[in-house]
This record gives structure tokens, C-alpha cells and sequence, in this order.
């Protein structure tokens, strides 16, 4: 929160928001540290992670709103949870319906808890839900740099410094290079932390699209994709192994959908009545690479370019980006397990004792992973069937409900109907807000870590 | 096709048309048998069952649609195919315009296809599919009445021909019941033969909603019910073993989900401005177990009722009835075993070296089910999200793709948007009824009886 402080003083707005809004969570923080302190057997058990990193990420949000009340910026604490939850759990969802009007200060803290999430999924990542044993990330966690299985522990710091030296890196080039297409220091220091984040907060109400600019257009898709691709596999790109990039299958995938897609999108838009080859291109890699790594920045309303299109992306909401990345969503990884073992499941009809396991990058996984992946992905389509019942409910239309419920669960941003790339969900009625909300979180932390909190199994003693 | 006959010639239309038809497909069928017999090897092998069973549906519904054409009802290939596979897969989606003005005769044909669809599916869950070892439907057949699993073969023809005993009885009982309510003779057997198919075709062009008796409507009710109740249940209900009625969990969900959905929506309706509590009740019980069971009888228009309730009927199309009934898509089984899993996936990562399976009826149920019933309805939801992107691909918009695609691999009938309850399908482009009718096909048998076909290991000689 201090760091918003010089952003404050240069604009002539009231700083002391952000000193009252440090302070109180200074205190809260301290004295709750305190208390811990008095605790004797201070280990902390895997059971404790759960609730640790559930709680963490509900605390973020919860004193993250200091800022907006102390500002005077939002009104009613649902709609300021909402764009703080919408910013920790790097979704972009907002309920600003005057962003240009906003308080410098206040913007830079909206960008930056979108920053902050997105380290934190970082190490959640690498170190904390391995640990956990939170399904199908095990898969990541075996590659990631300078991790030998032998001796995981000792080096999760090592790695997860590593990771987020690359995502300071990334954000920091991100920003120079927006300056050089002639953004300002202010609007490219927000948008490059929002892009890394895969977050998709933006300082004015167009998104992307007020920047009429080919240039930051693509700067910002490239550094979208390097956001939604595994920070690991960038580790290696930055090494110059360019070899293990094409040897990883996601990664693979993840280009060949980004770039079949955009072409496939960008011939459909130019025939419709596009009059710039290359506008329709761009467009379609935009909107293509915001909703595949769940950025949610918008350059054009795609809803509005054709039904199937609008299906397209809408179907794209849930196949995220990649996993160790910090996209959210089910994550290409999942799919690609998912898709392989729909087409061995026949196999495995015609010759039912023989074992056939799915293979990824070239290693037999184990059955119990592929057993979880489709567990986790059944789960997700559930929380999403769900939440937009729940949705309707509160009174919204179904395509909105749809809409909102899958964005926010996978952590996009924009959705359909009332709450599409061109609206917001200032609208929606508050116990929409709630249920949005708890969706983000559920999505954001692999659904397993905020659901074991609701089973019986968790709150018995062992 | 000659049952029709009787039909044609008390209404004096032209009987001629079931003759040409029976006798090409008599031709046919004799010229294939013949060539059949000239073959030496004629020990059918698993891997033909999926090439039979697959090719049977398809054939039945290409010489399905001859009396429709020599009739002169249907003018175009396309539409006739749609209806007669819509009739074979007990869908019920129809693209006839107006109803009453049709010759009875290709009425009741059009009945009749639903009603042999119906057995079609009797003998396919007790006898082919367990031999093609289509995944979770073993689950069904362990407890089918007669069988024991020491001697399986014998006993088949004997459980089949037990199962349809009581289906054609109860379609006899229904049409009996509902002449006793005032409906006509062939209306009556119409509807009982559709209702018993869940099939939902109806001799009028405003379904159910055109009988405004009570007593006819509650008497469909239950019998759409008793079609979506596993046969071999309804064995045990007409033997009298009660116990073993709701000591099966499958039949205790189906209850319960059906009564606490009436009571919710028909609390809800009538809230929204209904009248009379028993008519909001009806409505109600009616429209869900419709939908539940795959029937897709309309009593009233549900999408107009509130943004929230089409959002429930939408859900309920992915649930589907009993397994073991004559009801199409996923069946309630399935989702018990997800639910269930799902719940346990926490219990595992808590106890990740535990062996917990899922306990299905008290008994714990193979790892290997479990993984086929998530595997199954993984691709299930997975050829629904291509077969909604495919039909918004021919023109329409993004609510009838999507309610298309529902209700086709469900096999219900009304759809949501331009093909809801009170629309039809005869507007929709020609390549989206091919489609659809793809769609019917595939989730009539089971989408593996029909995809193994499209796998390279299918044509690999063994």
C-alpha cells in the first residue's frame, strides 16, 4: 500500500488513504503475529496449509479494501471486496463504472493487487500446493528449474526467487517497451502489471482498445502469452534451451491453439465485413490470447462479431492457460490429459485387461493423476453449473449468469450478455457480488484448497 | 411399418405408402441377409457389435423416413432423417409445422419409431452394450432381474424379453388410462407409446399443453416417470419387494431430485403470479420430470417462466434418467458417482496413501468404473461444448446452439432460444440437422459404441 504513496503525491490526491489503510493492516498484522507467538507447537501441519492459504487470500481481499473506502473511490464494501477479490485473485472483473475519473493512487493499488496475486500464485505453484497434494500439479512441479525430486524442499525458495526475479523482469521490460509506443509512464507501469499477472485491470474504461496503437497492441499480446505460458518453460527460453520449449506438449499446444485460433478468428472477422487484413488479425490474436490466459483485457467486442464467435470464446473461458503460469482457468495441461485419455478410454474397451496409461511428454503418468485431473475438471464444470444457477437466481438473465459464472471462475474478466467485454459488473445485484466473488477465490486456488474446507473429513481431528 | 396400415385405412388415406415402404426395406434387408449367408465365418466378434449396433440405429432411421416421402408429408431428405432419427433415439425433436394436418397414419409411424427406439435401448443396455463393455453400465446389469453373473449369456434373451413384457404392459396401462380420461383411441396410444419411449412426439402441435385435464397430464406424469425408472426396478415394484425398491440409490435420487425440484418450481411459479396452487404444482412436476427423464413432453412454455428456471431445465438436460430405463443422457447414476468422488477427492489428498473408493448400493465400486463414468462424462460434456460450437458455426445464435446440442445428445426434444418448447426445429440450417442428428445417434448409444468407430484402433486388425 505504501508503494502508491509517490503515485498519490505526484497527482496532488490524499496520500494519508494510504497510510490510514497500511497502518490498520500494519496492526491487525502484527497483533495477530503476536498471538501466534503465545502458541507453543508453532509447526504447521499440512491440514493447517488449507485453511492458511484460503484465509491468506480472503485477508488480502478483505483489508485490500481499505484504500478504495479511505479514498472515498467505491461506496458500498460488497462492490469494494468484489474489485479487491476481482484483483488478488488476478480475475479483472470490475465494478468501476468511471475509471478514467479515479484517483491516481487509487488505480496504481486496483493494478497492483493484481501484481501481488499473481506472485503469490507463483509460489502457490511451486511450493505450497505440491505440498498440499492439490491434483495435476505435480506434473509442473516435477520440471521446474533447479527441483531434483530427491531434494524438493531445500530449493522451493531458491526456485520460487528465481520465478519471481522473471515476473519482475517481464513486468519491468513490458513497461519500457509500452513507453517506447508512447504510453505513459503511469498507464504502461499499471497495464505491464496487470499483464503479467494475466490479470487484466486497466486504467481506462476502453481496455486495450483506447490505445489505437498496432505497436503497444502487440507488445501487450506478447507479453500476455509469456504471462499464460509456464514460467518455467520462460526460464528456459531466457537460457536459450530452446529445445525443452518444443520437447514440453503444453507449451506446444499452447501455441498451436494461440495461432490456429487467431488465424481461423481473424479470417472469420475479415470476411465479415473487417476492411484491414491486418486489424482483423490483431483483433483476433488479442482477444484469442486475453481470454486463453484469462487476462480479460478487451481490444474489441467480441460478442459482437458473430453467435459462433461468440461461442468460440466463450468455450475458450474454460481452457485457461498453462499450468505454473500465473492464467488461472483448468490450464491446457489438464485438457491435454482430458483429450488423451478420452481417445484411449475406446482403446481400452477393445482390449480391457491390457493397461494403457496416458502419456505426457513422453512418460507413462500415473493413473491416480489422470484419475484427479478428471475429478478436478468434473468439479470445475459442477462449481460452474452451479454458481451460474446460483447466479440466476439473483435475478440476472441466463447468459449473464453463464457468463459471470465462468469468468469468474476462471479468472478472466469479461464475460457475456450484461457483463461482456464492452460492460461492467457495477449492475449486478450484490448477492451476485458474493457468489462471483467466492468463485474467483475457488478458481484462483485449484478449487481443492478453499472446498476441503467445507468437508467433514478436514475439521475432524486425526 | 404394416402396424401403420390399419391406421391409413380407418382414416381413408392412402395405405399404399406403408406397403412401397415395408417392401423396399424388406428387399434390403432379405438381399443383405442373403448375402450374409454366403459368408463362411459367421461368429459375430465384439469389435463387429459396435459396427452393428451403430449402422443398425442408422439404417433403421434411413428406411424410417420412406413412409414419410411416399406419403408425401416431408419434402426433403434432410428434414425426414431428422425426424425418423429423432423418432429411433427416442428424442422427440420434431420439424413438422403442423402436426395436426399430418396423415394419422405417418403419425402413429412416427410414434411407432420412438416406441421400437425404446426396446431397441432395452436390449442394448441389458444384452450388447455389457459385451461391448461400455463403462458404468455394468453397474446396471449386476442387478438385473434373472441374471446371475455365474451364467449371464443364457439368461439375457430371457431378461430382455421380461424387461419388454413390461414395457409394452405399461404402455398398454397407459393408454387405457388415458382413454379412461376422454383422449381419443389413436391419441391415446400415440402418446403412451411416446411416453413409454421417452420419446415426447405427440400427435399435437402444442404437446401436452393441448389436453388441459388434470387427470391426463398427471396420469403422463407418472408414466414418463415409470419410463425413466430403471426396468428392472419397476420388475421388483410390480413383484412387490418395496425394500429393494429404495434400498437402490439410484431410484432414491430420482425421487428425491424430482420431488424437491416440483415443490421448489412449483413454489416459484406461483410466486411469479400463478393463480392455483395444483395448476403451479403441475406444471411444475410435469415440466421436470419431462425434462428429467428425457421425455420432452411440453405442458407449458418453461423458458418464459423466469431467467432463473430455464437456467434449471437447462441443468437438468445433463442429468438424465435412471439407467436401465428407456431415458437418454447421463443418467443419475453417473452424477451419484461423480458427487461422490468428487467429495472423496478431498478425503484423498488428505490421506493420499489411503485406498478410498466410492461405495455405490453399500458396495465399494472398481477404481476402474469410477474412472470410466468420469472419463465418459468428460467427453459427454466435451461433444456437447463441439456440437454447440459446430450448430452456432451454421448461422444460429449462441442460445439455440446451445440448447440444441443439449437436448440432442440428451435425447429430450424442445431446446432453448428458436428451438425452445414451443418452437421447432424446421427453421434450423440443413447442415445443423445433420448434426444434430449426429448428436441424437451418439448419445443414444452411449457416444463409445459410436466413437470407437472414428479410433484407429477400431480398424487395426487385431
Amino acid at each position: 500500500m505504501l508503494l502508491c504513496i509517490p503515485f498519490s503525491i505526484y497527482y496532488g490526491e490524499d496520500w494519508m488513504t494510504f497510510v490510514y489503510s497500511s497502518g490498520i493492516t500494519l496492526f491487525v498484522g502484527i497483533s495477530c503475529w503476536a498471538i501466534g507467538q503465545t502458541e507453543k507447537n508453532k509447526e504447521l501441519k499440512k491440514r493447517d496449509g488449507y485453511l492458511v492459504v484460503t484465509l491468506g487470500w480472503f485477508m488480502m481481499a478483505f483489508f485490500g479494501t481499505l484504500p478504495y473506502f479511505f479514498s472515498g473511490s467505491i461506496d458500498f464494501f460488497t462492490d469494494a471486496f468484489f474489485e479487491t477479490m476481482s484483483g488478488f485473485t488476478t480475475t479483472g472483473a470490475s465494478i468501476l463504472t468511471d475509471v478514467e475519473g479515479m484517483q491516481k493512487g487509487i488505480l496504481f493499488w486496483r493494478s497492483l493487487t493484481q501484481w501481488v496475486g499473481g506472485m503469490g500464485i507463483i509460489v502457490l505453484t511451486v511450493a505450497i500446493l505440491p505440498i498440499l497434494g492439490i491434483g495435476g500439479m505435480q506434473l509442473f512441479v516435477a520440471e521446474a528449474p533447479g527441483i531434483s525430486p530427491e531434494k524438493l524442499k531445500p530449493r522451493i525458495k531458491d526456485t520460487a526467487k528465481r520465478l519471481w526475479l522473471i515476473y519482475l523482469g517481464l513486468t519491468i521490460l513490458e513497461m519500457v517497451l509500452l513507453m517506447f509506443g508512447g504510453m505513459s509512464f503511469f498507464d504502461a507501469i499499471n497495464h505491464s502489471l496487470t499483464t503479467m499477472a494475466t490479470g487484466g485491470f486497466s486504467t481506462k474504461h476502453n481496455s486495450i482498445a483506447f490505445f489505437d496503437s498496432a505497436y503497444i497492441q502487440y507488445v501487450i499480446t506478447f507479453f500476455m502469452f509469456l504471462a499464460g505460458t509456464s514460467f518455467t518453460i520462460t526460464y528456459f527460453g531466457i537460457k536459450g534451451k530452446f529445445k525443452k520449449l518444443w520437447e514440453n506438449e503444453e507449451f506446444r499446444v499452447y501455441l498451436v491453439i494461440t495461432s490456429l485460433l487467431s488465424i481461423c478468428i481473424g479470417v472469420t472477422i475479415y470476411l465479415l465485413g473487417g476492411t484491414d487484413v491486418e486489424l482483423s488479425f490483431r483483433q483476433a490474436l488479442f482477444q484469442t490470447v486475453s481470454i486463453l490466459t484469462t487476462t480479460g483485457y478487451v481490444s474489441a467486442d467480441y460478442t459482437q462479431w458473430m453467435p459462433f464467435l461468440t461461442m468460440v470464446f466463450f468455450t475458450l473461458m474454460f481452457i485457461g492457460g498453462s499450468s505454473g503460469s500465473t492464467a488461472g482457468g483448468v490450464k491446457i495441461v489438464r485438457h491435454i490429459i482430458l483429450f488423451k485419455n478420452s481417445f484411449l478410454e475406446m482403446k481400452r474397451q477393445l482390449h480391457p485387461s491390457a493397461v494403457i496409461p496416458v502419456r505426457l511428454n513422453h512418460k507413462a503418468i500415473n493413473r491416480d493423476i489422470t484419475f484427479h485431473v478428471l475429478a478436478f475438471m468434473m468439479i470445475y464444470f459442477l462449481i460452474f453449473a452451479l454458481g451460474s444457477i446460483a447466479i440466476a437466481l439473483t435475478g440476472v438473465d441466463v447468459m449473464t449468469a453463464i457468463g459471470a459464472s465462468a469468468t469468474s471462475l476462471g479468472n478472466i474478466g469479461p464475460g457475456l450478455g450484461s457483463v461482456g467485454p464492452v460492460n461492467n459488473f457495477a449492475q449486478m445485484p450484490d448477492a451476485s457480488k458474493w457468489i462471483l466473488s467466492f468463485l474467483m477465490l475457488l478458481g484462483r486456488l485449484e478449487l481443492f484448497t478453499v472446498l476441503m474446507l467445507f468437508t467433514p473429513y478436514f475439521w475432524k481431528r486425526a
